[in-house]
């Protein structure tokens, strides 16, 4: 097994700001966009999100769109699966 | 990637005072009105709130309306969706 | 955008001592009555509260009621919606 | 609208001790009894309950219940609802 | 109203060490048995436990059970309910 | 009622470690295995687990599992129920 | 019965990173990846993770996955079940 270097969870989140993210909430809503912004609750900031359902897309926002900590599942850096 | 000037979850609500708002609960009932309050919980105090469930409006309220933290998924300042 | 004052959520609730108010509890229920008190937890005391359901009146309270914060989603100062 | 003694949640509480109250848990079960004990996460003790469902008596308990606070959704003071 | 000695929830729990008890979990699973101990967080111990669905036993256990307070509605000294 | 000796709920664990223990989910997953560890949270680690849904064993794992505490219904050191 | 190290829940996950592990979401969902990270909350990193559902592969994702604690049922050092 390569090594592997070891990352914080907020780490993570803190080398997406500037880049594209998925946010999927605990009801398996998905919102993919600019991470702008995150606090230690995991409470997160994306900008012009695009709101996905089974991946489709069912909505677009302009600008700021705060996502709070204890309904997020799953934060992805760079966002779309490679496959399905 | 343009460079993107990081912001926090509660500095984003806060820069929302005064300006109109879309908060969506957890079981996604969504409330547009004016923000002129919140708090550390994200407990927020909107006023004038129009209620839609699936983008039909179906309420109008005068006045204050307070909306606890706990039940609350999203906070998208400016609020309307661009496109579906 | 008029100015606006800013107003954290427990002044709103503390404002609306002695005045009626609507608590929606995040299964819906509804009660209208008069709010004699609160604490940080969001825990409020309304006294002779009616119950809604669906804007439906289906039960009478005379005196003091408790209703547990954790399972508050809204307060609204003065309560009824203005339209439907 | 006549001046309102404001009065904090556990204060209610407190004054109930001895007396008749009915207590509402999130899941709609509804237990009628005399408050005997409560401590600060609204854990309260009730003695000789009736169960109610739906307004119907479905159990009566002899000596001491102990109800979990983070379940109740509602304390009433007097207990039974005036009319319906 | 007679006058009633004021108990605590823990104290109730604390004084039926060693009595029997009745459990209710939050799904209506209910569990009967000796307590043999607890703590702050309504964590409990019991021993010998008989479960109960809908007051059918469905399983009897040996020795001591933990049931997670975060998940217990009800605590019943002395258990069985007096009459339905 | 024969004298008890008193023992908190952390200690059952404690006295559990080497031992064959069962562990209830909330959703009714049922595991038995080793408890080789647990935490203040009550998040517990078993070895070499067999899974059981509805008393009938649907997984084997080889090697540790971690049980989140927060989702643990029952802990029950010896694990299987004496009768049905 | 053979005598156990002991292990806390924390020490698990620590010596797992750089490893494979399946982590099993509340709701059932089932990530196969390598751990690279995680924090007191048991919120977890993991990297070029693929999805299951029902032991069935569904998606793909290259790079890391953040998934939040409070919604993880179990973490599997190594990962898959023996047999079924």
């Amino acid at each position: 097994m390569a090594s592997v270097s070891e990352i914080l969870p907020l780490e993570v989140i803190d080398k997406t700001i500037g880049q594209e993210v998925t946010i999927l909430l605990k009801d398996y809503r998905e919102f993919f966009g600019t991470l702008v912004g995150f606090d230690d609750y995991v409470n997160v900031v994306i900008e012009n999100a695009v709101e996905y359902l089974e991946d489709k897309e069912i909505k677009r926002f302009q600008g700021k769109m705060l996502l709070t900590g204890n309904n997020i599942a799953m934060l992805i850096p760079g966002g779309k699966p490679v496959s399905e």
